[in-house]
């Protein structure tokens, strides 16, 4: 049995985190922390995982949680994930940052959307947490940088489109919507629920930080840079990311021959579902779920091609496929603990 | 008092028509027929309207209706309404149809989205109920088609930019997100509670009735065709349309100057609210009025300006809209009885 | 037109007085004020009202508060609205209390449930603003303590029972859900929408606040004292109060029998629509609008009757009724600004 | 590994069935019937199970279902359930019915609340499936009777009490709120979106089916008849019941004092959890699970006790249970399949 940590478990993405452990074969929690609730029975601040977790929030100490795990998955805010990330490295672990912290390649590019990075030295050897594009490479890694949940949903529905240099890559349009979870346990005016039931708004519009990280992978398997229109919106709903993407298509295709290139993509992708033609998919779907579902329609009026992806934004969003890598990273079949159906409704 | 029909009065449009008019101070309601529940008292329907409405639904006796009334709603199904509306105008009625049956010019069009027009030769002196478009058409009109809610979102969100000659007309993405009430009353497995609830997804995708609309208003404000890339999809909320408009710009433009230009452009509309810059509409702020709102970003680094545009889908989606033409047509002040503060939470 | 001061207006109900007060054709809002966002444009802070406000939020000054306006709505919390009422009444102002602090006639009952009352001499003059009880004292009072949301729908149900000795008064069970809205704009991890949405849950079982209120209203209108079992609960809805009060009857009486007393118990007031005998009421029935809707079933199998009531909680629950208080302070009809349709759906 | 059928697999109850039977492994699908979806694939109807469920839903053909199955799930409507569970016993199958139609031991009782009996010879043999109850007897019985939902959630709050005499039997109260899966598949105007959405409200007041049920259950442990005052409310979410039970204390008890005799009650009952001493439960903290989580208070001032019990209506309250049955008619660990942690948010 592996022993796991995870750093930062009083969140939404940390409880789903301790949600899948709890039932993997091959991994033990070992420990749970939590600044704002250290001290308290973890089933005390999440009553549903009573009589199934039985630790208790501990603070952050770096010496201690290296002392206790071998596997690490750190599900802090960004900038204070880089301020741990290096000492578990340093201590021979292996690291899921579930923070944006390692995911840009880039040093630059990352300070001018996030701020001044603390140690780059570690960019270059982090692996970006994709694994239907980084398969053998998560493998190998001692530091995955788990994806946005954003960037997952675009970045699944338009890969085979730009490996297959079916699409315009200065046309693309990503409207993307989330579920209310996204924006985390912190006790804010805008999460409350009587301002998110009933209502819907976009956000971010041309300026969230998710996009230089999905310019990032649709650019690596293209020959030049992509980019991209990205705009999220505010779901009044738990959980779900539903992104609708639009590009020109370089040449006539119909649906059914998209769908196929899709279909051969993903053939060897367990949690990636091509939906039949004439079909989309639908945030409920997957809800609880690793999978991503895409639906394609090619729409000759207009040229364009109509990707709509969906994933539950807290497990192939974050919490599960973090899962996935770290079953990757311990040469475990990817699909450890990750293989239950959806919940409907 | 102008004496008033709702004809299909037990959807949710109808019932809708009817909380607006109650309060109308120039209007009286004389008769609201519903097939379904003819012979029950309204606020047996809709307990909502108890000790407000004391009208018996009536079956839709054409003789009747016209005996009863002088502006006749007839928020009935397309086809359905193209069954009696013409016998309404015959006896010199004024009508407001909320339904599709006559707002596309060309009957060819209509047969091609919808089926055959049986009574095309009213299309010609039919108005395009958009007061912000047409007002003086509409004041002037005998029938009134009033627009699809959808239509009514992007139009008011594009038009700006399209007779200032501000976007190329082949880039146009409209993604746009509705509300159930869209759906109307009827029992559909789809519709289910459990089906929306925790729910998102697309549908119509590039097949949607109110493409056609969409592209006929835009276009008759260009010198050339419109054509644009629309996506609905399904809002687990009551009311509200959001909708999320892409399109390249043909020169460099700050936010700040495109707002400009749509504070003018609607400085005479009173149910048009322009954002301030650097905030976006939800559809929360208009819940139960008659407003759109519409918020504006230029985004220099694709050369896109992305417009969001909310309304109440029953209000200045379908009743309010319907109700603000009636104004015109009987020359009162438009926003008689529509003037509300919206409700919020 | 009176001048009116919504003092607290940033709360749910502060802009919920402002929606209602927009409309009032004998009161002109002259001062808005909130402490967290002194300075700002009301319309600002809440944009549903853009176009149809133009004050901005002042801070709490009740120098400046008494100079503009004749009015003062105290939309504060508790112990927050002792500190400034008595400057208000001491100003030769009419003031209608939204907080606890002039609900509860006994300043021991106060401090037991509260804490220290520091102007127990207003206690005696104080109305409790029930009008369905209270109108008269209501028309002749300086201050008039608004009654709690909870309070005031378990009042409406059970005041006929208990008036006309029908009920075993140590028989009471109340067991109550309301809306989010209750809770506040206060930014708790317990009001977020991801805990909140699918979500259902009981709160202060047999030590909420509103307990005293409730049995002090009923105990008025008996010959002794009245206990009951109060339950509140958290609905996962933006606004709404339905409670199912059960009680054991003293002798058999038929629900037909019971809703006649209803009826007559109510005709004179506008605001309380009984339910015909079959139906009971949903609070969908009432948004948005001032209404009480109340049902009735007597249970011959176990010898009680279940009334169902239901209010919106920031309407008749809080701003609708405080307008309500106010016209009856002014000599104005009870039902100004306060008459339109329930929003449905 | 156990052959298992579900008939009537395309409503809630079907393919939370499917949902949790493809995780076991001691059991198989081997069968799915629909009269609506026959011919059409189960991952078709419902697309959460897509990859994972690869067969088609058949028609309901009692030879072949015997002909496939070892156990089987009668998932119907009451009346539809016993037209073809006699069937199933003669072929020697185990049977699960989660219909009302073999939880009443009375013929009479059944047909007072529902309609004249067809197999009542069965009744006798039937087991009550509240494996907290009947543990035994469900291990030795071949047809089950799997509780209904709300009646799970009553006697799982109220048995500890009476079997102990804790409390005046003709004092209960039984307030439930259960989420809207409970009201099934079937497309019905009531159960729509825009319906039940923001709305709230009682239904079967004093005169719904499940009463008989509860109060069978309580008496059976009683030495007299229990009445119970019931009324169950539908809430606006998906899954999920809560109960509010009251009743008068025998004797003066402390909320320690009667947690404890909980605690011991449940000790060896793995799904029942007994919340800590000034927490109450929350639907949302056993969503997706198997779970009973009960809190109480005892209310010095009133002399009651009030017990709040909480289930995922889909699972405990039907589908998980029915599992739990299988598992001990089978003489397998009670909790195969249906340990997983809930899901939060």
């Amino acid at each position: 049995m592996v022993k796991v940590a995870v750093v930062g478990a009083s969140g939404y993405t940390g409880v789903e985190l301790v949600r899948i452990l709890v039932h993997h074969p091959q991994a033990e929690l070992a420990c749970l922390t939590s600044r704002q609730h250290a001290g308290k029975k973890f089933s005390e601040v999440f009553p549903s995982t009573a009589g199934l977790v039985d630790l208790t929030c501990e603070p952050v100490d770096v010496d201690a949680i290296n002392a206790s795990a071998d596997v690490i998955f750190t599900a802090l805010p960004h900038k204070t994930a880089m301020e741990v990330v290096p000492a578990f490295l340093a201590a021979g672990k292996k690291v899921v940052d579930l923070s944006a912290d390692y995911r840009l390649r880039d040093a630059d590019v990352y300070q001018q959307w996030y701020q001044e990075h603390t140690s780059p030295e570690l960019l270059a050897d982090a692996a970006y947490g994709l694994p239907e594009l980084y398969r053998d490479k998560i493998g190998a890694a001692s530091l995955v940088a788990n994806p946005g949940c954003y960037p997952t949903s675009a970045a699944l529905a338009l890969l085979p489109l730009i490996e297959n240099r079916l699409i315009e890559t200065t046309s693309i349009v990503v409207d993307s919507k989330s579920g209310t979870s996204g924006a985390g346990r912190a006790a804010k005016e805008g999460s409350l629920f009587c301002e998110v039931n009933e209502s819907f708004k976009a956000y971010g519009v041309a300026s969230h930080r998710h996009t230089p990280e999905i310019e990032q992978t649709l650019s690596a398997v293209n020959a030049g840079t992509v980019t991209v229109s990205f705009t999220p919106h505010l779901l009044p709903v738990d959980r779900g990311i539903l992104s609708t993407c639009y590009a020109g298509l370089t040449s006539e295709l119909t649906t059914g021959e998209i769908l196929k290139i899709y279909a051969e993509r993903y053939a060897n992708h367990p949690f990636v579902r091509v939906r039949p033609e004439g079909t989309v998919p639908d945030i409920a779907h997957v809800r609880g779920s690793n999978y991503c579902d895409i639906g394609v329609v090619a729409d000759a009026r207009t040229g364009r091609v109509v990707v709509v992806s969906v994933i539950d934004n807290l497990v192939k969003g974050a919490a599960g496929q973090a899962v996935q890598n770290m079953n990757l990273m311990l040469g475990l079949d990817e699909t450890t603990a990750l293989g239950l159906v959806p919940l409907f409704p």
